[in-house]
């Protein structure tokens, strides 16, 4: 059948865009969609105010709006930037990796913990979670105190587990990379602590995989 | 890669292990983890009461415990049967359709209904619904006052057409057929009413296939 | 002291905004700060969806950085359009008049019921309202199946008591217009229901009031 | 037009009632409500326990329902005595400082803490905010170890700014001034802390001011 | 042992605490404490309004702080008058009918109802659950639209039955009576809809018993 | 009257039996029902899993069913093992002393705190109190990191003392025992601390003890 999903990640960085297509490759399968993985060139160099947030919003609703030929779209910042107007120029799914990422935690464990880059991110956290109606499950989230560049580091590891660790004693039965450039430190991680460590944008291309392959009339085809 | 998802229908019904078969079917790739369907033969015929749910959790315990070569388990049921023993078993992923299907929910639209096999049904899911914290998006449930077996059956389908229009109209946007083989709706739902339906069964089959594709170090595997 | 409040109507409608200046004249004080209303000539004639919202959110953020001589700012659109970007462009006030409704029906009585326009409106409201956090307060929401410009019409009266009535039926204390423009039907409402009945944007100007006249120092200078 | 709000100070301590007065003379203006601070002399010298609480709750009902001339009434103690049973002696707004406060801090930043006097005053708190329906949005509450009298003077401010620090690290955007007598404090912690700090009487009286002002009909008369 | 429980009818009509003393004989045992039932003399005769509930209330103090020989008190009004003052005079138990009615019948069911004699009554229940913390276990609250002297009669059993049956159907398994006289509707309610039915004199009465029978030093005694 | 309460252990140790039964000593009186203690001999010797919990289960409904001649059941393990099927099988009253417990702490003060055995008793309770609705009202777990022998003895009481001390550090106003076998705690507690101090198989027993003292037609044969 085969279909597209496309990543944009919305900062005009192309190591965080190349870093994110090796995140997702071993979704990519024979006959499955492809999974193509965009930079959004106009979009800040990083996105780290509020301002950022803003400005990504509508360009990202034009890629949407413009891309007839992809079945779902993930927007890979964790700051889910634009998921309602996207959702509002489509019917087709538009996936947020902080939603995904929260989701999938919530099926692999009891309370989640998030691994944020600064307090900063834990008040908009907060904001988040509560309106996804969530909260009552997460742990806490624990501060890196790094930049997004930084946090990406393999050099930011150690910082990284600390938070980690600081949270599975918080209670925390998951724990979340709360960025969408950390997928290097899931399997040390997962190797080290022994729980399930969640990559957002591997979170929500997953989610997106199984929509496109369960997309209307796919049982019909199936069982065909 | 390879590898098994294994989807264990509790019940003894044949015939609901080869509907789920075909539910996710779409899911199967070349390349991908092989999806097993199997029927557990000590189950009763259908699930419908609590002492059905606690005479299979036990068992499928054994099942769990006893099948090293798979990756991940899917226990096929609505009432999410023996999870938490089951995932005391092992450290491989154990998931539960009914936990899938509304985090699948929560990730396509604000608030979800459930369209409902009946009064006691909805009893349960609510507690259910508490336990994981997402009853604050709930908008309902609507009960079709049908056996298991007869919900199944095409001609269920203006019941279940009529269930879910009222959940719309309570404010649902999304759509969780309430039980493991209501699949053969789902399209048509889709169809008509123009929202996401989830089928409890592909939502978990489709988690399990990200689980299992991402499994610890599949990104640097990937990325070889 | 003097100061200025500037309430900024997103919109292009300067009937709008002539009726904003009409509601908020009761606040405007010998002594106290000026209430600026302007209409933002770059908006849309109405705000009726997520891409009216965020086409006014970063002209929004504009006008609150660019007039360094406003003490507090009122957004009034029931929609609360980029409040977070504007607050991060400025330490003085931004205030949305929904939060500033909802919260002001909390010190007036127990669950708040709200008038609005149409479905996909009281869906946005669900999701903000638990993003406040007040969810357990709201007794409900009753749509006028109206436009924006229907409803500021004397002739949506009866509908709009109407809607109100049901609302205190289903337990609420308190009633929220719940958009810009229906001021007009406030004080009939309150003569014939007898509950506190709450236009956003007088909510929003009121509370900006206080923050001025209590801004930093005030209770000083007042004091010598 | 005029009217009158009239502040109650429902302990027995004219120096409280006269740091009152201080603090909300910023919001009398010409033409606006007068503000009458009264002391009523029947109550306790402080409210310090439960019992000092019940004692000034019928009391409070008698000034509310004989004060025929007054347009709003604010009960300022922020243990918010005997609001139920004014408001059900009057149909005028009868306002708690408590309530008041917390409401405002709410329109002013996501969660709050609270400078409280001691732990009983905290385990108070806690049961109000949960009443209120807002417990999700308090960061915390943290204590003084202080009497009301010695929270006062101004060599408890090191205590208060100290205290108000420990509730932003835990994630606080906003300060409240847990006590109707810490005015003092507000302008040196907004200067050294740079966020919203709330004094309850002020909150209360600002709020009371904007109702006074759109009281049914006022729009009208403006608008002539 | 002995001891004596006093159950504190807050109204002056001795026909209801007749009727109490009728609910509670079954658990007055040999050698168990005494229930002693008192009728306040200087109480309304039935307590209907916010005043009727604060004029009780210091009574109600008095009389626990006086009766050094009670073991634990009972406040016999469903609005749960004076809990907070009357635990602060002493360090016994003293409970409220409300309180223990609800949290008996989240032992004996999921969800539960109340039965309430009118619209006033389910606004102060609505805050009080919330309170408590156990809101997302009330089902709903039916009215009956009757006076406390008209509930309380033989008559008014239809209009019970009409409201615990609409709770049923709107997802109850329990039914609280929402008044301390409707005693004697609780048996026929049991035996025609074959659900739990509680009391709520006798539920706080029977915490009492327990609290009473296991005070500090009772396990010890019972082994010597 | 007479009747039977039956406790039942479900793990095969005979000394949390014994210890059981001098708990409960004290609710046995003349004319009230026996209070039997049974040890459930095909039970593992400490319940300390999920799959320990899973086994007793349908054992339990056996007991349940098979034993007409009781009047009310309680489940005396702290995981309330069984409680949803066990309630299935009968319409008299099963009682879990988890629940139970909290229940009782709601009913003699505001929040309440848990000495736990370790933290993954501590998960298995938040997700407890959340499907119960009552996380709100928890102010916290402390862990002994002791097994279920070794709380029990009498060795244990530092630890104990020093977890109930933290626990009303954070908050909480009353203490529940985690787990079956800490009764002799209860009296040394409550005399250091002064606060409630909850047992959960005596609170259980005592609400098993109302419940059959009360139960239909009791009040009318007690008025007869």
């Amino acid at each position: 059948m085969g279909g597209t999903i496309l990543l944009i990640n919305p900062n005009s960085n192309p190591e965080v865009t190349a870093g994110m297509a090796r995140a997702v490759a071993p979704l990519g399968l024979a006959g499955g969609p492809a999974l193509e993985c965009m930079t959004m060139a106009s979009g800040p160099f990083g996105i780290e105010t509020q301002r950022h947030v803003e400005e990504v919003t509508l360009p990202l609703r034009e890629i949407v709006a413009s891309r007839g030929d992809v079945d779902a779209f993930v927007i890979a910042c964790f700051s889910d930037p634009g998921l309602a107007v996207c959702r509002e120029a489509t019917t087709r799914p538009v996936l947020g990796i902080r939603e995904c990422a929260v989701m999938s935690a919530l099926m692999q464990g009891d309370r989640f913990g998030v691994v944020a880059l600064g307090p900063s991110s834990i008040k908009r956290q907060y904001r988040a979670f509560r309106e996804m109606g969530v909260d009552g499950r997460c742990a806490g989230s624990a501060p890196l105190h790094l930049s997004v560049a930084a946090a990406e580091e393999a050099a930011a590891y150690p910082k990284v587990k600390a938070a980690a660790e600081s949270l599975l004693e918080a209670g925390a039965e998951t724990i979340i990379l709360g960025c969408a450039g950390m997928t290097r430190h899931r399997a040390p991680l997962i190797a080290e602590l022994g729980v399930p460590v969640i990559d957002p944008t591997q979170a929500a291309a997953a989610q997106a995989l199984g929509l496109v392959l369960l997309a209307r009339g796919g049982e019909m085809r199936a069982a065909a």
